[in-house]
């Protein structure tokens, strides 16, 4: 059995390891888990990612969780073309800092902003109090600021003049609060050229391929009210 | 001008950089940030990290921030022994993939449960409710045996045979909630082995040295009353 990747589209990290395989050519049979079906609390998904959690990667007998590794990994194993995660010491530096730094900035602000303003009252009928989801726009917006003035400050790409890796796990960040009518490049000159740059790299059709699912998210049918009792349970910590 | 590192070891991914560059014989020049005196508010020091955190560096003109990052390009540029970062296709996916895993698993619960215990209450005489500190300890022990059952497993190290800079990561992260008096390892006989057998790599004396500040935490000072407001205000998050 060839390589395998468990996707939920719905997932921004998962978006960026589809974008990265089918720019790249890397042949893979999708798996997908669709999470508001409850399909990561299987016994089965649970063999290929203990941490139950998308992406994950089955490669033979290897299983890999952590988009970031998965992303690495594939750049390592199928020798993408170098600009992906450069060689150059400083330049894979800049890659490897972004990388790090979304985990807790960009992309914890992302997730809560597209949960707090469409999925909790929307597809969940659950309502958010106005002043979190406030303060958590507000982080959003300091963590936009952020990215434009430390990470891509005069450059084409997060960390240089070619794409990278960097930039598919920012994208596929940002698109999270766009779907949910939030503003983000609006006002950003900056980092609306910067998404054309990547989706012209990226290509339109697979962009919008990527993105079909979560820019249709508020249309998702009523999730079964036992799952629903358990995500919301789960998610508490997306309500901070 | 050299390599130079802005730590505080006070901070748990400053004494694992810390720990890397005396065990490999990288010269530099230690720039101490003291966070509890607000010395990462400067300006001077936002000239080296935007992001205004520890670890930094900073090497002739090129700045880097996060830990991870700093890592991987010390073990790149100094070419340290393979076992810290393997040139093996698999083992160094193990190795991102905890280095990826921690950022929101254990170094989120580490740090809450040593604010919890000790700094809130001890350090600044903020009171925290006892069932949030239950909750941040129900939720470090689950991470903890996460730690033991899908990254340790039977191996020695926890991304196999030798010490990488995951193992660095973990140990510093785990000697925060020590350092406040949790029992981390009295009940878990394999997180307890491969403690010592870390620290065996590491050196009893440079174990010590680097963790001396973080031991002696409950003994820290009064803090100054106009910081103090600002830390309870920025700390909010780390309450939950
Ligand atoms: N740090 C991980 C995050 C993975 C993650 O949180 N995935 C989410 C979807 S975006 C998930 O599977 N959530 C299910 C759950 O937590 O129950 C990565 O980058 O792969
Ligand atoms: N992801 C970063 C985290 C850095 C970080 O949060 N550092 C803390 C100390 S452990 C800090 O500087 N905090 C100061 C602040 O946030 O104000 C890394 O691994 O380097």
């Amino acid at each position: 059995m060839g390589l395998e990747l468990y996707l939920d589209l719905m997932s921004q990290p998962c978006r960026a390891v589809y974008i990265f395989c089918k720019k790249n050519g890397i042949p893979f049979q999708l798996r997908p888990v669709e999470l508001l079906k409850g399909q990561h609390y299987t016994d089965s998904f649970a063999q290929v990612n203990p941490l139950r959690k998308v992406p994950a990667l089955k490669d033979g007998d290897f299983t890999l969780a952590e988009s970031v590794a998965i992303l690495l990994y594939l750049s390592r194993k199928y020798k993408t073309p170098d600009h992906w995660y450069p060689q150059d010491l400083q330049a894979r530096a800049r890659v490897d800092e972004f990388l790090s730094w979304q985990h807790t900035a960009l992309r914890s602000c992302c997730l809560r902003a597209m949960w707090q303003k469409m999925m909790f009252p929307v597809v969940l009928h659950q309502p958010v109090p106005q002043e979190t989801l406030s303060s958590t726009l507000a982080e959003l917006d300091s963590c936009l600021r952020l990215l434009e003035d430390k990470f891509l400050r005069d450059q084409n790409f997060l960390s240089g003049p070619q794409i990278s890796v960097a930039d598919l796990m920012a994208i596929t960040e940002l698109m999270h609060p766009v779907s949910a009518g939030c503003q983000v490049f609006e006002s950003r000159p900056k980092l609306a050229s910067w998404r054309r740059r990547v989706e012209a790299v990226v290509g339109e059709d697979l962009f919008q391929e990527a993105h079909a699912v979560v820019l249709k998210a508020k249309d998702t049918p009523p999730v079964d009210p036992a799952l629903k009792e358990k995500f919301l349970h789960s998610l508490q910590s997306l309500l901070q």
